[in-house]
């Protein structure tokens, strides 16, 4: 039987693949980088144990990627950090996706009992 | 060659097969349907030609597919219904998506030069 | 700091939110089962810690979930069990998909160090 | 009311946009180029009027596209090429999405009464 801290961080990792793999490829430019943002944590927020959800896309980040003629780019983990948290029976799992060595990263940052 | 209508028809649909595919299966509550609603047509809206997008998520709908344990649902074409206007090199494609005999149907209302 | 159990539990989750979020809405009938199950395993198995992958979509449970017109449904945690083993620093973590009182739960099964 | 070559043309787009955005994002490597092609074909000939789907995704691409830590990429429209047959009423539209100028581009390559 898994403990609860590793039940929480379980948890912590199926919002994070949710929330990755149901947005990345979403059109996106910097007029629409707010709604998305906040569209992603409310989506994401609504799952079992999840407390918060922070989604900050870079518009900067979305301008440089978008093609002159386009106007807009596709969302990849290149352009946003996520921070979460996670509540699960008393256990707090923290975790972040931010970007190292040039590769976003999913990385667990604390568990809590 | 395709003609100028037959491009906006084919521009339409592309938009029209992005947004369901990109957000079908989005966690949704009457507490995120708001900006789930915003997000979706300010990201297709980013694609070219896509003059206006409008999504309707209903609450009712989506609070009646909430299972009393879960407190969410998944999105799907049966909680929506979604209009957009495509403006290509004059031609102007209007579509719809609503419910048809208990089956969502992505439908072209209009082409009009 | 996490310990290895906690971020093996992480991984495990990652995998599952991925696997279930890329793939939910695919069109699917008894003709494209085989095919997507396959997809579906070798996609997730290329992921960091992920040693196995079996999705197992019901052939029968598409075919009822199919109207008699369209001739296709869309993929959602009803119609499949999905088993994953994941080894993180030589702890292995099992998880499973399936339905329970109605609804899809995923699920880890066993923590071993 | 819309012509059925026009009708054609908006179900070609459909089916695009569809395969775009449901698979875009899925993790590959070049040990994985076979099934994805596969159960993307299969998946979106399960649309109505969508007589054949060829994707192509290029192992090279691939290869290319993989950082050396993590062994995988994500789909995106630069790594494959997609070829799709509608027949509508009649009508047979051709599709085609390629790299032009850097940048995947979805094309409507004939329309036939």
């Amino acid at each position: 039987m898994a403990t609860d801290p590793q039940q929480a961080c379980f948890e912590a990792g199926i919002k994070f693949g949710s929330l990755y793999h149901q947005f990345a490829g979403t059109p996106v430019s910097p007029d629409s980088t707010r709604s998305l943002e906040t569209a992603m944590a409310e989506a994401i927020e609504n799952q079992p144990f999840c407390e918060s959800v922070d989604v900050d896309i870079s518009d900067s980040l979305v301008a440089e990627a978008i093609d002159h003629e386009n106007g807009y780019t596709e969302l990849t983990g290149n352009l946003m950090t996520v921070e979460m948290r996670i509540e699960y029976e008393g256990v707090t799992a923290r975790t972040r996706m931010e970007m190292e060595d040039g590769y976003p990263l999913m990385k667990l940052i604390s568990v809590d009992e």
